[in-house]
């Protein structure tokens, strides 16, 4: 994550997290530390996977206290084990410690989507579809969330209701059709956005093509169905495919050829990955 | 959630979960309804579980619009099953496409947490044993997800570092002992919190009690050890379990007779229940 | 502009202007009212022009005192002329006195913004090009300014650098090139977001169309390039031409046969609409 | 503009500035630079005038990356002509890439109003009158405008409604008379407000001398009757003249005596100083 | 207070207070209470002096509860008696005890602060010289505090830094003397300020009233040379006199014929007026 | 106070506490000095007492200005005397001026807290009774506050409503009963809270005990029923006597035997330390 997106968007929500565990003060530190003690922890990975939120990590720490060094041994994106020293944090042991579980809360999340993103993303094998997120995400954590996806090798797909063009259902009946709704959006939307409809139909796809869409979600069709509107978007819309999709049931999904398929589950679903902050100790 | 709590703790972070997904307009939604249309949609159970949010999920829309009306047929708490009707949303039809998203991305995850919660909290059976929460939550959404957690029928661990004492190994260390550290903390803290202490040994047990620590943590212990420490600790302090307590593996620890038991999978990887905002249409 | 990005989006922007204008109290009405005395004001135009932000002018009076009522007489996008009466103001006369400013200030300056855009889409005549903002908005005025561009007749350009993709020379140098460059953000940005790259030549036009460009951005061209570069991208790429477009040097472009002109004066050069609170008389 | 001020008082308008700019991230240069890369850019005036907010320039940076180096070769207020160099901006060229945009619309905007400032200024000439700003700010860019105004040569009125007492038609209605309108004011504002009233008439003037007010707005007086009131005011009251005055019309009113000249035409309707950051170059 | 300060200025310090009060809920509160219960209780004094705050008691209960309803039964500014019933407050028995110690903390140091002006401006007996409020106020109370001075008899200095010129020794110093800081300010300074310096001496008064300066404040004067600088001002410039004023030590100052004497004891170290909560029963 | 507390829970206090006294800018010390100035100033102790808040003292400098420079020569908690020389602050004299004031208003209430409170702390000489704060605090200055007890040497009671337990009267008729009130918060509050119940009487003691009350509140009992209660609660319940006390009043209650005595007039009635920033000169 760049500095400035960090500086600009994240900077805000990583501090109101340290206050959400800092109401007052870390009174058991302070308690029997009443002094800086300089001392030095390892980040310590407890289970195989991508690692993600790293630099997020190291934010919180140098927002406690700008003297604590994180030193990182690896990056975002890179497979880890179970074992595997990820990197060491060294400082006042107060600021440690209480910076610890906001750290260690960020990055396992964070870490859990990119390994599960990225398990998911390889069950697509060779295929040219791509893994797309989703607008379910946990509230205040969109901009980790999506990074995460990123970094795990996904692909973002619109990140909220004002930058992206996704008509459904409700918007076709309120402009009278398909037709309506794409030349609305079209007039109304910033002339940057791609438009996106949903379509259940070949029919109705066959009007967004006509209509200029740029992206069609195809919905509830059967296999065979959607097949034929593959072949009919092919070189004219981009198709996307959505739908419960989770790591343990895309694979059915991989040979129909549509270039998108969104899953939710990498967001919402994700189970963390186990990350732990071991072997305090004093230095001198 | 009490009146009060949402607007002094949850309401801020409502509303900047509703910016993060309106960060200028909803544009496909602007595009095709110009002006306001009353309409209704069906809140729906996809899955069996226990319900948590609901005060949230209506909040949501209130804050985006206060003309739409929610009406909750089932509390915070009940078991629902797959298809039922949870609520009704009325109002602007733009108000609820707008707010759907948001509303439901908190109701998931906290009916989510209820619902594993509530499943591991049966596993306890009859035993004495309570079921706690951790401090190892999503960031900035530690005051829904301990609430789901009591809403699953689990009991809250501290909030937060300022709220509560649980001396470890590093403070122990830098206190000096265990006597030292509970000292420490007893002269320090605020007069009502209690003193929680890790040990590690019966030795150390014995030391805590005679110190005067409320709540004991054992920690690592064999199962041998553990009842020789529950037993040794009964009438004198209280004690917790932890350590990467899960719904799969918690049965074991059940015939402890330890009084409580944490875990940080209730908050951190317990699955979304799916839940779903259907049949919006206009109505007159 | 609608209620729920006035909510999200503007409410924050509206009280901190209130507040910049009253950062403790209105000293001088203070001095001469004690108690609430009921008045009513009019709102009226003061020059021809395209008025813009009357739900602004409002929303700063229900911010102040939600007992004011103010009456819109015409609306946003209409055809306003001097002396025209455009919306009336009552309530307690201590709160039209201290909103006035800060109504008015949003008022002249969207007002300003439509009707200057509105005059230069005129200019547009029956050609098809359209016409479009910049990011050269005034600061924490983005959301007000592009909203009135939209009033004025004009169309939107990506609102800011997160919801579209504009390569400029520097990316390209970055890089490696143009096909480099627009291969690199199709990998990168959300799927959602049209891939915009300025050229300075034909060869560059058509390594930009190869390369999968959505729009182009036609840079330091000379008419006759510029009429083959159109030529070019017909029914490919559509086209932008932008640089120091003004209401005085637009009709040079018109015959161009661009699909879009872009002009940052419509936001950092226009003129206020001259706009006025008159007739302030306490009622009964 | 101080460094106390900057941090106290424009900070957090900048930082929101950013934020408005980069909601997410600055996509298209994430896309094509994933690592720091040195370079260099300059700043360059594209237009003759008053140069002002150069601090608020360089702050941007500072804010965006505390690496990146602002070396200013001019000051504000200094004479600036088309074409000259007036700083060079050092550092990561992708914050220089995502600064530009606000940096510039800051600079653009406040030179505007120092340059058209400074010309009505100088049309003042050798009269002892001095040209005065308004509250007709743009909203959330008062403390820079206002400072604007002072740097191109005019004096700042009050900052607003809090920090002066101007007492107008209303407010003398609501008290029943000058002298009770200024009694009032004198009693309850703070004792070192100076207090100002609307006049309209040689009486009003000579009533409001008598009960001590400090200056007099002379409204709505032919010039026979401004003369008689400037003189009728000397050694005794401060006189002010106001009413859509703007370089095209102030010379008419110079040879009147008054004190004070305001103009709301500075903050509202200066066009911006062209300004543009040139030649990013990568260096070793 | 009127209603626009209160939203501007009040709303958000007052929100604080109460997050400050219950930073996730009311424990105790909500541990007996699961649903509403209507209730009401009674604010009674218990200490004879002048109330001031009742609009924040009152709003505190209003944000916390908008159902929540206060009766006021006296008005700002009015003296009570021990055992006086000032005002009911009614609403669900919840909001009433979560809302309480805030509201009661406001009130209670607002009283103090009103009362004890009161009696110091009584002091001040039949002389023309009022009593001025200071800068040494409680961080984040100045609005309440300087609100609070004024209910009880006193006036207001500046509000800060911003609002008011006050030229002491080192302005002077660096400045190169009284006239040359006198000239500074006036040629700096927002028009409408006043121009108050300290002197210490005749000669320096002398040269402050050439210079043009609006008030002296008389520094380190013996009586005797006191008594010959208000004669020297008298007609010329209005002359404060200040220094560890108390309600003690006031009445030496008060045949000085000073116009005014200001004191930081009104606001640093008014005791508070003790007020409570009582009677609070179920209604039916 | 540590660094993490100060960064997460005061800085932001502070900040708004500087705006609070320069909202636009200091226009008396930017009147006269245009440029940065060296200089030097000391903290010179007015009065004898406890000090407390330096590091809230040079915080409002660092965060003015991160180059001024405080040396401070005592620590908070040491008892200080008229005239000593405090501190030492070196930076240029704008903000040593800009930030004086600010400054000095936390160190003085501050240092007045912990001055009043080890005064009454001494009160009860060899006694094992202990001095409690209360709720009684001011808006927005209980961190500073409750911190300056602990300087003093008192203890601090609950942080807040969310922290701690304490059952009242109102609360136990909600409930039904002690037993039952008690019960319902053992249930409901998370489990390491403390619970505290005030009782009126021996039987409500005796009831409070049985039922598993941590901390019992003696309410309205006469000394000799207060003695009983004391003997009855040995080694049961830890017992505190609250109700008006004071440093006047206390000595009366040291020798009933109570564990503690909560005092509101330690935060809410101590008259400040006096304390003054002199003899700023220019250094080179």
């Amino acid at each position: 994550m760049d500095k400035i997106t960090m500086m600009a968007n994240a900077d805000h929500l990583i501090l109101m997290a340290i206050s959400e565990d800092i109401s007052s003060e870390d009174v058991t530190t302070n308690s029997v530390m009443k002094e800086a003690r300089p001392g030095k922890a390892d980040l310590i990975c407890k289970q195989d996977g991508i690692v993600a939120g790293l630099p997020i990590f190291k934010r919180v720490f140098e927002l406690i206290d700008n003297e604590v060094k994180v030193n990182l041994l690896v990056s975002d994106g890179e497979a880890v084990t179970k074992g595997q020293l990820m990197a060491t944090v060294e400082g006042d042991m107060r600021s440690i410690l209480s910076g610890e579980r906001t750290a260690l809360n960020y990055l396992q999340r964070m870490s859990g989507i990119a390994t599960y993103t990225n398990e998911t993303v390889k069950l697509l094998g060779d295929s040219k579809t791509k893994l797309l997120d989703t607008r379910k995400t946990t509230p205040n954590m969109r901009i980790f969330e999506k990074y995460a996806v990123k970094v795990g090798g996904g692909n973002n797909h619109r990140y909220n209701l004002s930058d992206g063009v996704l008509i459904k259902d409700n918007h076709i009946g309120a402009a009278g059709g398909i037709t309506e709704a794409i030349t609305a959006a079209k007039e109304y939307a910033p002339f940057v956005r791609k438009i996106e409809v949903e379509v259940e139909t070949l029919e109705g796809l066959a009007e967004a093509i006509e209509a200029g869409a740029d992206i069609v979600m195809l919905d509830n069709m059967t296999p065979e169905t959607m097949e034929k509107a593959v072949a009919m978007a092919a070189g004219k819309v981009e198709t996307e495919c959505s739908g419960n999709v989770t790591k343990e049931n895309i694979e059915r999904l991989t040979s129909l050829g549509v270039d998108y398929i969104s899953s939710g589950a990498l967001t919402h679903s994700a189970p963390i990955m186990d990350v732990s902050l071991k072997n305090l100790k004093p230095i001198d």
